[in-house]
């Protein structure tokens, strides 16, 4: 626990992903003064693994001296499963280098710090919410969609750990039991569906249906099928092209029904979309929004926001360091 | 707040439906030691409802004179649409006598008593968290099977209401975008699935298609399918009867689809289920906890049991007593 961190304090924010580290001291309104870049050497052993994230650390000191002495806490979005209340790093299937892995006892022992992991989707949920688009509501669904889908859910004000530190897996809810088969072992999750991946997948799937429909899309992916990218098929669509706008109306389709299971069982006070492909569909909230409304048992639910995240690239910095301010006064 | 509300003293439950008022004493162990049943004015004015709802209680002191001086906390479990948090009930289909009714004000106008209201499948929930099956876990998801699903998510000991109070509305996750359609408007709702209602229409849609297959249950249903009911279903299935066993066989497969993206999302320490039919898939639960484990994203998910609710008729009386309780030191 790091209850003595205040939010007028510095922390430090750690960002571990499968091939690089980043690390960004954070000041106490969620800013990040300084940040760096290392490579995660996840391939090696474990201590190989652990010396990636403490160069990252060591390189801010060494960008700001003045700072190692003052800073007190260290949060590390770390790549799951793990365990949020003992910082170990159970098995992560990008990170082989750590098998049950004391990831915040081991950076503790390099650093007088209190140090602090979570999952991404978690910590960036808790960054929206003390400091991005969450600001004001206490209860916030945050989910980023990427090449996965991560989701966050903070009641309260404090993250929604479950019994074990696992909840919030919500890009693994189902929306059609006799949909694809995803990478989890259950069926039409919404992961599948409608992340960066599944969009590029079901545009090529279309495409393979029906070549001639969708010549503007396979121009923009030189040609070959297996190069088009979703934000091939937002920009196509962008441009009104009506092949690459049926997959993206799919996609606000589903995102819809899910949001509508979110908000009928959790009833949050805001909907926070980020990552790539979250910030891709930006232009469609709205949509995405009208939708959801049709999908919920309940016509109050209609004025549950849904906004796009604060952060961006620094999402995993900043919920790191949002990790130290929470269970503070904050 | 019934702050002052200790578990050692006696509170009074409330279980409004459209044509009954039960009521009951309920001791500080959640035993129910006096009840009472009334019916329920609900097609006349406001106050004519709010009547049967007093003459229940009245009815329990007749029968137990001591209780009316010792008695500080009445708690009802209503029918929802309503505001937990002010007692007002909004409007309920089935209660068309309240329209924005301010039932717990009105009611603690009669009776020097703090009054609660909230649904039953909260309050039920709650009931279960504090004397029944949940007993000893701090997260629990209740969910209570009968002519529709309704459910409840106890968090850190509270129930989850949401940002207006209408949070738990699990009965109305999809599983299935291209289902049936569902009373509330949307699709693929588990209660549209797996309900008593739902089991029933699903054995009947089977029996038209193929009545040859389904001689058996057709006899039980006195040679008429429209009279079909979830009972029959089971007790032909028990018998052994190929065709019911694929209807029961079916609804398990929902329930674990839906279970799974509830974990997925909550993880609980445990899944309470309860209701008419809930308690008619009772020799099923191991075989909708196989199937759950396979709708999960975590194998840790595997430990988490599902549970045959405590309370069965009295519910709603247990449920509305629980309420006194919450946010006491209990």
């Amino acid at each position: 626990m790091c209850a003595k961190i205040s939010s007028l304090d510095r922390v430090i924010g750690v960002d571990v992903g499968g091939t690089k580290v980043a690390a960004g001291i954070v000041d106490g309104q969620g800013k990040i003064v300084t940040q760096t870049r290392a490579s995660m050497n996840c391939r090696g052993s474990a201590q190989d693994g652990l010396a990636s994230v403490l160069s990252a650390i060591e390189a801010l000191f060494v960008q700001d001296a003045a700072s190692r002495k003052k800073i007190h806490c260290i949060g590390i979005c770390a790549p799951g499963p793990l365990d949020p209340r003992t910082g170990v790093i159970i098995n992560p299937p990008n990170v082989p280098c750590w098998r049950d892995f004391p990831l915040a006892d081991e950076v503790a022992k390099h650093h007088s710090s209190h140090v602090k992991v979570d999952n991404d989707a978690n910590a960036g949920g808790l960054a929206e919410y003390l400091w991005g688009a969450g600001r004001g509501f206490r209860n916030v669904f945050f989910a980023t969609i990427g090449t996965g889908i991560g989701t966050g859910i903070i009641l309260d004000g404090k993250i929604l750990h479950g019994r074990t530190g696992s909840a919030a897996e919500g890009g693994h809810v189902s929306i059609d039991l006799n949909g694809p088969l995803c990478n989890c072992g259950k069926k039409g999750c919404i992961e599948v569906l409608a992340s960066g991946t599944a969009i590029a997948r079901r545009a090529q799937e279309k495409l393979a249906e029906s070549p001639q429909r969708g010549v503007r899309l396979l121009e923009l992916a030189g040609g070959d099928v297996t190069s088009v990218r979703s934000e091939m098929v937002a920009k196509a669509a962008e441009a009104g092209d009506p092949f690459s706008l049926e997959v993206l109306d799919q996609t606000l389709e589903y995102l819809a029904v899910w949001l509508g299971n979110v908000v009928d069982l959790l009833e949050p006070e805001v909907i926070i979309l980020g990552g790539g492909a979250g910030q891709m569909l930006r232009p469609y909230f709205h949509e995405i929004q009208k939708r959801m409304n049709r999908w919920c048992v309940n016509s109050r639910y209609q004025e549950i926001p849904i906004v796009p995240a604060h952060y961006g690239e620094n999402a995993g910095i900043a919920g790191g360091a949002a990790l130290c301010l929470s269970g503070s006064s904050l």
